[in-house]
């Protein structure tokens, strides 16, 4: 057994009662009457980080809500710089009346903590931070160099973190990063997901006359502007459901034989996928699975359309404008402002005679790629191993988290999951919750980490 | 000159003050807080037709709004029976603070009569009572049989006027009808009107997932309900704009080629027009002209549309549920029914895979149309061209009245459009006006059509 093992487990009570004070902290980034909580989480996050025996512990001020650094920088110039990410705020606890417990007094019941922040991500990027103390208070060094940078926006899409990097680019310089703020499979499989996509917003608008006309007045003699916007809309996709948006594909990286086999082997019941969603049937990308049309493939969906008349009844009207909102989920290595001009261009290509179109385009995150080679995640795979008893899944998520991309433009440094929250734990909705189990594990996990970064080529 | 002349000339002003009177009666059918109003206006024309020296006047009850009815029935049971239509409600005032003068006291200016009710149809339908007077208290006899109708819910839609005149079909007997609710082309020039067009109505749902759904965790796998009513809704008219329902236009009446040559006659300033729209280009069926596809062609229009996220910014969803809600003009021979029943197949035939659709259609008023050879036509033909010095245009509408189908339906009458209003006098808005010139013509016209209803063969 390792030291650190015996540390973990010697200072179990404590963690805990630490995590269930951090908590208590009703840090809530979305709610301006929680500002002051953010910040006393942040506080309470340096001197948690000081205590650890970490150096340069500070609280960082961003325009926002603030960062908190701290490093170890002691392995040696010619030693690889490693940072750990994660964050103290937390989702709004709303609908408060939909809590079997109270949402900031961590609860513990049958091994499962139940607490807003529990999982996302105080429990996770706790793990962390005991991983480093247990650590240095055992072995007393680190392999590499190490830097923490923890941040308190996370939950509002991080809106200050890029231009913050990008001000402290050499503070915050690094060769890889591990986020505590990550995801397993289940509490017996891990995972670690090679990529998350990118994102990019089209607003558009169709306008017909100058005002909502009489159908019969002025009927058949001119282009409805919610027929134009239909035909519009509907010439994105063919009717087999392939985006054909000229330039949509070109930057896409296709996944390798063996990637799609990976996938091809994680559990999936897609009848029971299909029941949940309660749809006859599923619909996507010829030539590609369920799951790949979700992980690999770039979507386009339609969110929003309005036009004319909605009330009860009928109303005998042209209207004047018709109006939509899309958004497309892109992969590596596309990119968002090219896949907004490529729609704008397909749009004023399939704009029908007779109304004009306006749009409003932008790209608000760039898709993320590391692949599962990377020296990062050959070691975050044999950790895994060892910690769940079996390899882990190589997943991918349909969502976006801009976070990595901030840093990859910034500091340039790619950022590999390490954290322990599963998707089913209420993560953003009331009664989230984690196992004590996954706790220990996490620092655990951590541990391994922290002592064999040594061994990574970077 | 004809002695009716003399007496339209002689009791000038006692048919002007009886105007006013009649005007500030407000009977306004929509608004419940003046139904005495409408049933003062129902006696006031009944005691009116009784001093014409007509007979039989009568109020009569209909479950709503009253209808007036009287007659002359002594030109003998071998001649033919002429039914004379009008209205004596009108619609609302409001918005009162756009109004000029006071709604309901008429204001003489410069030979224009302002008030509410002034051109529809209190002015128009007091020419045939005047008209009907005026032969009566000279000529002595008509040369028909006839018969009045005024009713008191028109601007409500004629609600109960249908299931009126079925249950009084033997009272509204008759061979043909005339209304004093009718349009001229302008004050120097008439028309007639060969056809208004019918309505059906369709209301669709696309319903997808059971409920909204985030993009990033299921996108791609699924059809979208949004891009599924787009599809549908494209999948209407050809990118030409011709309707390419199956079925639609199987009972479409053409026009013959004289019926063409007509419309193309009338004067049209299609750049004024397109300048008024203000649209960049004209859009319709190919084959036809601006007008003809107003006038005698079916129309298929979107009038709203909606579903999913509608607020500002962007929401990275897809919508559970997406809605539409569609109308047709249709022409003479179309049934409305039929062609609610193509659309439905039409969209079942269209609706993509992975969505479930449903929908509510109602066919609500038949087309109407009367050829320009109807001896009723030939007989309105020769007074207005008498009256304006010049032949009537032969036009349709694209608009729908189902008062003409009541009337066919229960009856078997065709409706012959003879009134004098035009479609700039602001006949649903504020400061709505009537020519007295206007006014008197319309009781020389109805004079003319009296005295003479015996030419006619019907």
């Amino acid at each position: 057994m390792d030291a650190w093992e015996g540390y973990l487990e010697n200072h179990k009570d404590r963690f805990l009662a630490e995590l269930f004070d951090f908590i208590r902290i009703p840090s809530v980034s979305a709610q301006p009457e929680h500002s002051e909580d953010v910040r006393r989480a942040a506080v309470w996050v340096k001197e948690r980080l000081d205590r650890a025996g970490l150096e340069n512990a500070e609280v960082m001020a961003t325009g926002g809500h603030p960062v908190v650094y701290a490093d170890w920088l002691h392995a040696g110039k010619d030693k690889p710089t490693v940072l750990i990410y994660g964050h103290f705020d937390v989702q709004p606890a709303d609908p408060l009346e939909l809590w079997h417990t109270s949402p900031f007094e961590p609860t513990l019941k049958d091994g499962i903590i139940y607490a807003r922040g529990a999982s996302d991500d105080k429990g996770g990027m706790l793990t962390s931070i005991i991983g480093a103390e247990a650590i240095l208070k055992t072995v007393g060094r680190f392999a590499v160099n190490l830097k923490f940078c923890y941040e308190g926006q996370e939950e509002i899409g991080s809106p200050e973190l890029g231009p913050f990097l990008m001000a402290n680019k050499d503070k915050f310089a690094c060769d890889v990063i591990y986020s505590a703020d990550g995801l397993q499979w289940s509490n017996t499989e891990s995972m670690i997901v090679l990529g998350l996509k990118g994102l990019a917003k089209l607003e558009l608008s169709v306008k017909g006359p100058a005002s909502d006309l009489h159908s019969g007045l002025h009927g058949g003699v001119l282009q409805n502007p919610l027929e134009a916007l239909a035909k519009i809309l509907a010439s994105l996709r063919d009717n087999e459901g392939k985006i054909v948006v000229e330039g949509f594909f070109d930057d896409v990286l296709d996944p390798s034989q063996a990637e799609r086999e990976d996938i091809a082997n994680i559990p999936f019941d897609e009848e029971a996928y299909r029941k949940e969603l309660n749809v006859p049937s599923f619909f996507g990308e010829p030539g590609f699975s369920t799951r790949e049309r979700n992980w690999i493939r770039p979507t386009l969906d339609i969110n929003g359309i309005w036009g004319g008349y909605q009330g009860g009844g009928s109303k005998t009207v042209i209207p004047s404008e018709a109006h939509a909102k899309i958004t497309c989920r892109l992969v590596a290595n596309q990119d968002p402002n090219k896949i907004v001009a490529a729609l704008k261009n397909h749009i004023e290509k399939h704009t029908p005679a007779g109304v004009r179109v306006t749009m409003k385009g932008q790209g608000s995150a760039t898709p993320f790629y590391i692949p599962a080679e990377h020296p990062g995640n050959i070691l975050a795979k044999e950790i895994l191993t060892e910690l769940y008893g079996k390899e882990p899944y190589y997943t991918r998520l349909g969502g976006s988290i801009p976070i990595s991309g901030f840093f990859k433009r910034a500091i340039g440094a790619d950022m590999i999951g390490f954290g322990w929250s599963l998707a089913s734990e209420n993560l953003h909705a009331p009664n989230e919750f984690f196992p004590v189990e996954n706790f220990y594990r996490g620092q655990k996990g951590y541990c391994m980490l922290l002592e064999r970064l040594g061994e990574i080529k970077l």
